[in-house]
């Protein structure tokens, strides 16, 4: 039975998609931060999916599916919508197997999203700014070009290749007491949880999220998948809503949902630029604000953080800078 | 005969630093980047000094010369003025020993620079913020307590213990072509000149500054020292001049000074924080924009780049950020 046609995906197919995946992606570190252990009591290790390729864990997930595919459908392609970090992941993946990728980006999206997709020699289409132009576009290019569509998280070969980090993670620091990934579309909590869970059930793994776009806190509430609208939070990467390939996984798995606000948000992500000197995107601070802001009882324990990724456009801060210093 | 007493210190002064101070600082990493290795055609090895503790390479020299003081003269304490990395690094040694330590601010220092040296319990005094306010003030201290000035980079057990951050560099990536290091007053680059040179004669040494603040570089031309006055740079910690320990040891051993605007600095900076996803402060930039803007010939050459430091004060950034998310 391939992992695709299983109920809920196993370790062994994120053992396996770690074996395809490994010469593609980087081993990314895990770092500690004495202050942080100070203020909380605990032991907290960070994996680092910033310093990931692509600058983002979306690589894990994009590459295993890509290498999935036999042969013959790969020649086609790949497709995706994406104004995110699996747009860039999936052209890196197609790369790898010299496949072309049909990216579609609203034509709102950000040049420096724009560049890394152009970096890694994905075929940009631009469509309106909403989620119909962009689902109708994908569409068209599946029709026209038989290339296959890769959805961003709703995907058992994508929840599997997120799992990854998780297991090398726990390959090398076994012995966590709880585990943190941030929460959006589910991608990176359901493999994470799945993988944390089965190898040791005594782990506690819980999802982050934005209050302002807290559907797997209202979905595993009330046993539904119940999207946000429309939400609005810093943490860009975390406004998609549950799908029913995560949500099963994440309900059988996950022990809580932990909610943080936009302060909270930004405050962990000053933290950690000022602190641990490390760039993270909004997204990824979602797990470091319920320890800065005792969101949960970490005492005593051994805690592990994923860190999904570090991606972050800085020109404002920049272009503020070479005006101030007469720079530009 | 002490590394005090002798004309220039030599590599087993660096050893010796090494050996007292390992217990009390980080030995850092060595990180590379893909991108800048394609853009310069050379292998880059950056020593992550940003990761050092209290954020610069300034813990090493402080603690080499706290560590160096004999019980009876250690009591009474250490003094010194500044309001910058050597400040916090030297209360940090100072509370290594448990003597007191009395740092000199200016009133205008920012917050976050007098937090650092209330954290490690020093005591301070604030002054005028002029240099001659600063240095009455620190003579008053010495008076009434019978502290030990420490002087952030014109002495030799200082110049030492910057050495260190060369030694574990070349410790862990033996075969450098080519060592960069920033310059202010001179103390990094002295002891990282002194250190590469005795470790590998054929190593070539370049000290980087701010076009701004070209003391080192009009020094070495002029054969004498030739200050900065009141130079504007963003690379604030690379304001000051070389002193008369410093300017020796550069003249014997280094190789040349790279200039770098200001402009280059900040691009260098957004470079840094977009591609290597760690935070650096400006002065380290000065050793990445030789490279980006190709104001050395590195190709095919092994080349190892101190990032000195890495306390940056977000406060403008993140406050923007608050009132975007509407999150104060």
């Amino acid at each position: 039975m391939t992992c695709e046609s299983m109920k809920i995906p196993d370790i062994d197919c994120v053992r396996d998609a770690y074996r395809r995946i490994k010469p593609y992606i980087h081993e990314t570190p895990v770092v500690t931060n004495a202050t942080l252990d100070q203020l909380t009591g605990a032991n907290v290790f960070f994996k680092c999916e910033n310093f990931q390729k692509v600058g983002a864990f979306k690589i894990r997930g994009a590459t295993n599916a890509v290498l999935t595919l036999d042969n013959e459908e790969s020649k086609r392609g790949v497709v995706t919508h994406s104004s995110g970090n699996h747009a860039a992941a999936l052209a890196y993946a197609a790369g790898i197997r010299g496949i072309p990728a049909y990216i579609v980006m609203p034509e709102t999206a950000p040049v420096v999203k724009i560049n890394a997709v152009k970096h890694y020699q994905g075929m940009i289409t631009f469509c309106k700014p909403t989620l119909e132009s962009r689902e109708s576009t994908a569409e068209m290019i599946v029709k026209n070009t038989g290339a296959l569509f890769v959805h961003p998280y709703n995907d058992f070969r994508i929840i599997a290749g997120q799992g990854t980090a998780a297991l090398e993670l726990l390959q090398s620091t076994p012995d966590l007491d709880i585990v943190l990934a941030p929460v959006g579309g589910g991608g990176l909590l359901s493999g994470t949880a799945l993988t944390a869970k089965s190898l040791n059930p005594q782990i506690k793994v819980y999802g982050c999220e934005p209050a302002n776009a807290d559907d797997a806190f209202k979905s595993l509430a009330a046993n539904t998948i119940i999207p946000s609208k429309d939400p609005v939070t810093i943490a860009d990467g975390l406004k998609t809503s549950l799908g029913d390939k995560t949500f099963p996984i994440i309900k059988q798995y996950v022990d809580g949902i932990i909610l943080v606000t936009e302060k909270e948000i930004i405050d962990a992500m000053r933290f950690v630029y000022e602190r641990m000197k490390i760039v993270i995107e909004p997204s990824s601070a979602v797990v470091v604000a319920p320890l800065l802001f005792r969101k949960i009882d970490v005492a005593h324990k051994k805690v592990g953080a994923i860190l999904s990724g570090g991606n972050v456009d800085f020109e404002a801060l920049f272009s503020d800078l070479r005006r101030r210093y007469d720079a530009s």
